[in-house]
């Protein structure tokens, strides 16, 4: 195997985010489900668009914030994602090179626009994301570039691309060459009801050919229909090599077969918005686990970014994370 | 005069902002003079923003900046500015409708785009802005409703109007319209650079048209070309019936004939970003002041919401100005 010249390379969705903040009743009144991802077409967001509040843009897609927050913590990343050459695709591009991510998937021209979602934040700093994909879903025409996925330690692939058949297609064949290239592949669950939608393909996944699963305990236990965190918890480390399964402020668990690992989460004075969390934690573990830390310090990593993320709106870094773990000693 | 429907209609360049950090150092290689806003054509915009590092897009521009805090605060509020029908023109438009702003400039078409600006954030929570203008600038062609400029108490204009002929020929006439129909006219003197470029013309305006004057220590001390505060306050004094005087963390000064108050400013934990500080001084300003409020109480509020729009990013307010200020007591 060659020298890997990527820590981890990302393939997601690439989105812009259009983040405002609403009250519960909004969500109840536009039927919208508090905390997770629905996927809506393009007059349904319009019509959103036009009744939510104030908003500001910030670029995310999940895996994007993953390599976004690699990057931040001085890792070497890369994504692979698909946009329009349209003002979000700009920006979209724009963001991710600008924090040091290598981005070349080529732009899209004059079909479908860049992907955005409208990210709705209650006064708790609960996000609820209503997305258009738009053209991220065409990651075929060689959008996965096999030198790139062949030169990252780590493969990591987000949940979200099975809701599209090109972006699953995408998926598989990313995740196919990396192991051929004796590389590790990761996923995220990325959503409750995104598991409920993929639940045999994820387990099928996941006890073939997932080295590192990132998961939360509502996901975790959509994927294995059990009410019991513990019971979800038991079958995971069966399943896959290493799962690590968060729970917000409860913290983290580090599921490695015998090892079993608890992180505290870090404080934080108040929960701004929570869009990135996850993906945030992510970074961090994918962060110290490509550098071969211990899994603890890739657990206190993660937790570190993580409440970077939910302190501020928006789910890119705005504070560099090296500087951050630097100032607290991990790493 | 017919009772007001609207308590300020404000018009300005109709922007949105790019922010992002940068260091002294970033500033001083391309060139930038720090606090101030420089105009920049289309290809610079591409080399400094491809420069620059990560961005959020939050809808701005001076006088809609003013506008959108008179509408948090309550007040019944208009905003003329030009913008295209592209991703930015939408942005803009809808962020000023969801605060209660009535916005019904007509958006041009497949002319230039949206104006923009790269708004650079410094360590200290200084902005420097380099904006593009676009299509803002293009307000004839029935821009200016005098049935607006006639139902508002107040015509507030920017002074960044005169930068370009069309937009200044737009601020004489609508102020005259305001003058015929017995309302007042306001002017912010937006920048020094821009007083520098039009010292003469604001001279004639602020001696012959405008009732009430809003500009910074800095800018009341190019107009008159002096390096003393108190020399230029004097003089303002003789030429405005009503100036205010911003001073930053050192509060402001209303200077009203015989009356001269000094107002605090309101303290601020952290000063995040400056961008939108005097916009929202206005604001708190205007509002009191449509609503008949002592001038005192217009100065607090004043510095209420500059306080509010300097303790984040962005210089459009992210609490409800009339729930802070009933919070603080005033109004």
């Amino acid at each position: 195997m060659s020298e890997a010249s990527f820590d981890t390379v990302g393939i997601g969705n690439a989105i812009v985010d259009i983040i405002g903040r609403c009250d519960d009743a909004f969500l109840d009144s536009h039927d919208l489900s508090k905390g997770h991802m629905q996927l809506i077409e393009a007059d349904e967001i319009d019509k959103l668009y036009n009744a939510m509040g104030t908003a500001i843009e910030v670029s995310g897609g999940s895996a994007a914030n993953t390599c976004a927050g690699i990057a931040s913590f001085g890792g070497d990343t890369a994504f692979i994602g698909k946009v329009s050459d349209d003002e979000f695709g700009r920006i979209f591009s724009h963001d991710l090179g600008a924090i040091g991510v290598t981005y070349r998937t080529e732009r899209a021209n004059g079909g479908l626009p860049t992907a955005r979602s409208l990210v709705l934040v209650t006064p708790d700093g609960e996000r609820t994301m209503n997305t258009y994909l738009g053209v991220s879903p065409e990651l075929d025409h060689g959008a996965i570039d096999p030198a790139v996925i062949q030169a990252a330690k780590i493969t990591y692939l987000e949940g979200y691309l099975f809701d599209r058949p090109e972006a699953k297609a995408a998926f598989h064949q990313a995740s196919k060459i990396a192991a051929a290239a004796g590389r590790q592949v990761a996923l995220s669950l990325s959503d409750a009801f995104c598991v409920d939608r993929h639940r045999d393909e994820f387990l099928d996944l996941i006890r073939n050919g997932v080295d590192l699963l990132f998961a939360n305990e509502e996901e975790i236990c959509s994927l294995y229909e059990t009410g019991s965190f513990d019971d979800a918890c038991g079958r995971v480390d069966n399943d896959c090599r290493l799962a690590v399964i968060t729970r917000g402020a409860a913290g983290s668990l580090i599921l490695a077969g015998d090892e079993k690992i608890a992180v505290d989460a870090y404080p934080v004075a108040k929960v701004v918005d929570t869009t990135g969390a996850g993906d945030l934690f992510a970074a961090g573990f994918l962060h110290g686990y490509a550098n071969d830390k211990p899994l603890d310090t890739c657990g206190r990593l993660a937790s570190l970014a993580a409440a970077e993320i939910i302190s501020h709106m928006g789910a890119r870094p705005e504070a560099t994370l090296a500087a951050l773990a630097a100032g607290e000693g991990i790493g």
